[in-house]
C-alpha cells in the first residue's frame, strides 16, 4: 500500500452521527445520479494530474492544499446539445481567490467552467489592445503605458504557475464527477486539505432519459421537467472527504433567507464555513457562517481591492484552527 | 431630413405579398414581445454609434455594410437572474466571418454576445504563456517562438480595427431590440446593407410577468414552462430591412431535417440565404440554400483554413449578384 493509501485510511471522520446516517440514505440516490450521467472525457487523466500534484505537495507535513471550484455548471436540455441551462458566474471568485490562496502558500487545485475566468489571466481583458509592433526588433512589446501593471501580473503568474493545477469542467455531470475525484483525491491529506467551493452548481437537471436525442423543435411551447440533483455537500463532508475543511458559497437574492439558509446548510451537511451571499452586492460584502454558529461580515470598504483577499485571509485563519484541533496526518500515523 | 432619411425612404421593398402581409400580422406579436422586455442598458448609445458607423460609410457610393451577429443568447428563468437558459456558441462563426468580410473590405458592425470570441483575438487563447519579461528594457516581449505568428495577427487588427463596430448583448431580449435598430439604421443603405445572422437565437423564452422575482428554491422540482418567440426574419426582411440582403443560419443536429427546414424558412421569410449546418459538422461543411432553390454544398477540406473563409466569399459573390439585380440607393434616389 502507497503511503497516501495508509494515511488515507488512518482517518475517521468526526462529524455528526445524524449527517453520517444521511449520507449513507443518499447513496443510493447518487449512485443512481453517476450511473446516468457519463464519466467525463478525460476523467482518469485529471484525476491521475490530481494524484500527482497532491503527491508532490505531501511530503511536506505542513503544506496545505485548497481545490477551488470556480464558474457555472451547463444543464445539457438535448443529448446532441444545442440549449442548456447555465448558473450566472463569471469565475470572478474563484479566479481571485486562487490568486490570493497562492500568496497565503497553498496549492491549489483549480476546478473551472472551460472559458471562465483564469487567475492572473483576467487581468488583462484586451489582450490586443495591450500589444504593438517593435519595428526595430522585428518583435511585439507590451505598450509602454501597460508594462508596469503587466510586469506585476506576468511576475506573480510566472512565481505561481507550478503551484496550481488546472482541471476543466462544462457540465453539471462533469463538474459532480471531478469533484467526487478531487475529494477522494484530498482526503488522503487530512485536515490539512481544504474545500473551497466558489462554483455556481445547478440544483436540477435533465436525466439522460428524459432528454430528447436532437435539437428541441419549436413548433409548440416547451415544458421542461428537471429532477432535483441530490445535495452533493452531504456526501462529500461525510463520505468523500469526511476529514478536509469544507467551504461553500450560498448565493441568493433574497436577503431574508441569507442567515437562515446558511445555517440549515450547516446544520443539514456538517461541514465548516458557508459564505452567504446576495447576487447584488457579492462584490462588497458577504456573511461568514460558522458551524459553530458564529457569524461574522466582512466588508470590501475600498474598490482598489478585491472582497476575495479579505475572504481567503479569514478562510486560511479558521483553516488553521480546524488543523490545530485536529490530529494532522503526522500525528495520526 | 437628413440624406439618410432621404435615401430610406425611397427604398420600397420587393418581397412577395404573403410575406409581407404575414410580417403585419405579426406586428402585434412584436409589439406585445418588446413591451414585455425591457430595453437593454445603453440601447440609445449603441443605437447612435450604429448610426454614425454607417453614416461614415455611406458617403463611398460603393460601400457596403455587413452585420455579423454572433454568439448565443440567454434566456433568463428569473427576474433578478441566477440561472438561465442558454444556446450553445462559442462566437467562432461569427468572429471569423468578421475577418473575412474585413478581408473583402465589407465595414462590419459586430453584434457579439458579451464574452463570446472576438476577431482576431480569438487566435489567442493564453495570453500570458504568449509574454516573457526583457529585463534588459524592464519591458514586456511577446516570446520570440510566438512572434511571427502575433505580428500577423496584430497587423491585421491594426489595420481593420476601425473598420468594424462592436456592439455587445447578453439575453434575448437585449439582442432582438438591438438586431431591430440595426437593421432599421441599415436599411438606408439599400441592398448594399447585408444582415449575416450567425448568432444562436433562442425560439423561446419566459415573459417577465411568468418568472419568479428570486433566485427559485430547490426542494421541489422545477417545471419551467416557456413561450414562442415570434418568427423574428419575418419582421426583419419585410419590415425593418426589407431591402437588405439577409443570410440566416440554421444550426440541426438531424441532417434530415436540414435541407426541408432551410427550404421552409426561405419561402416563410423570403429572405436570401440560408446556411444549413450540423453541429457536429458544421466546421467541415455547410449547405447554402438560396431562396430561388439553388443548394450548394461548401466543403472545407483542409484544416489550415476556417470554413468561414469560404461561406464569406460565396456569400459575398451573392450579394455583388443581388446589388447588380436591384436599384443601388444612388439610382433609385
Amino acid at each position: 500500500m502507497s503511503e497516501q493509501g495508509k494515511s488515507c485510511a488512518s482517518f475517521s471522520p468526526v462529524k455528526a452521527q445524524s449527517a453520517s446516517d444521511m449520507a449513507k440514505e443518499t447513496g443510493g440516490q447518487w449512485n443512481e445520479f453517476f450511473s446516468s450521467v457519463p464519466e467525463p472525457a478525460h476523467f482518469q487523466e485529471s484525476i491521475a494530474a490530481v494524484t500527482k500534484f497532491i503527491s508532490s505537495k505531501q511530503a511536506d507535513q505542513s503544506s496545505r492544499v485548497v481545490m477551488v471550484s470556480s464558474g457555472g455548471t451547463t444543464v445539457p436540455l438535448e443529448q446532441l446539445t444545442v440549449r442548456f441551462v447555465d448558473n450566472f458566474s463569471s469565475g470572478t471568485r474563484g479566479a481571485a481567490s486562487t490568486e490570493y490562496f497562492l500568496e497565503r502558500d497553498y496549492p491549489v487545485i483549480f476546478l473551472y467552467r472551460a472559458k471562465s475566468l483564469q487567475p492572473y489571466s483576467r487581468h488583462i481583458p484586451s489582450v490586443l489592445d495591450l500589444l504593438e509592433l517593435d519595428e526595430t526588433s522585428a518583435g511585439v512589446n507590451v505598450k509602454s503605458a501597460d508594462v508596469a501593471r503587466t510586469r506585476l501580473i506576468l511576475e506573480k503568474y510566472m512565481k505561481n504557475k507550478s503551484s496550481y493545477l488546472m482541471i476543466t469542467y462544462e457540465t453539471l455531470g462533469d463538474y459532480l464527477w471531478l469533484l467526487k475525484g478531487i475529494a477522494q483525491a484530498l482526503d488522503c491529506m487530512g485536515p490539512r486539505a481544504m474545500l473551497y467551493l466558489a462554483a455556481a452548481v445547478s440544483d436540477f437537471y435533465v436525466p439522460i432519459h428524459d432528454m430528447p436525442e436532437h435539437k428541441m423543435q419549436s413548433d409548440r411551447k416547451p415544458v421542461i421537467e428537471f429532477s432535483l440533483v441530490p445535495k452533493m455537500l452531504l456526501p462529500l463532508a461525510n463520505i468523500w472527504a469526511p476529514n478536509a475543511f469544507i467551504v461553500s458559497f450560498k448565493l441568493e437574492t433574497d436577503e431574508d433567507l441569507l442567515l437562515p439558509k446558511a445555517l440549515q446548510a450547516l446544520e443539514k451537511y456538517q461541514h465548516d464555513i458557508v459564505v452567504a451571499n446576495l447576487l447584488t452586492t457579492r462584490k462588497k460584502w458577504v456573511t461568514l457562517v460558522e458551524r459553530t454558529g458564529k457569524v461574522t461580515k466582512l466588508v470590501n470598504s475600498t474598490e482598489d481591492r478585491d472582497i476575495e483577499e479579505l475572504i481567503v485571509n479569514t478562510v486560511v485563519d479558521k483553516h488553521t484552527e480546524y488543523i490545530i484541533g485536529r490530529p494532522t496526518a503526522q500525528e495520526s500515523l
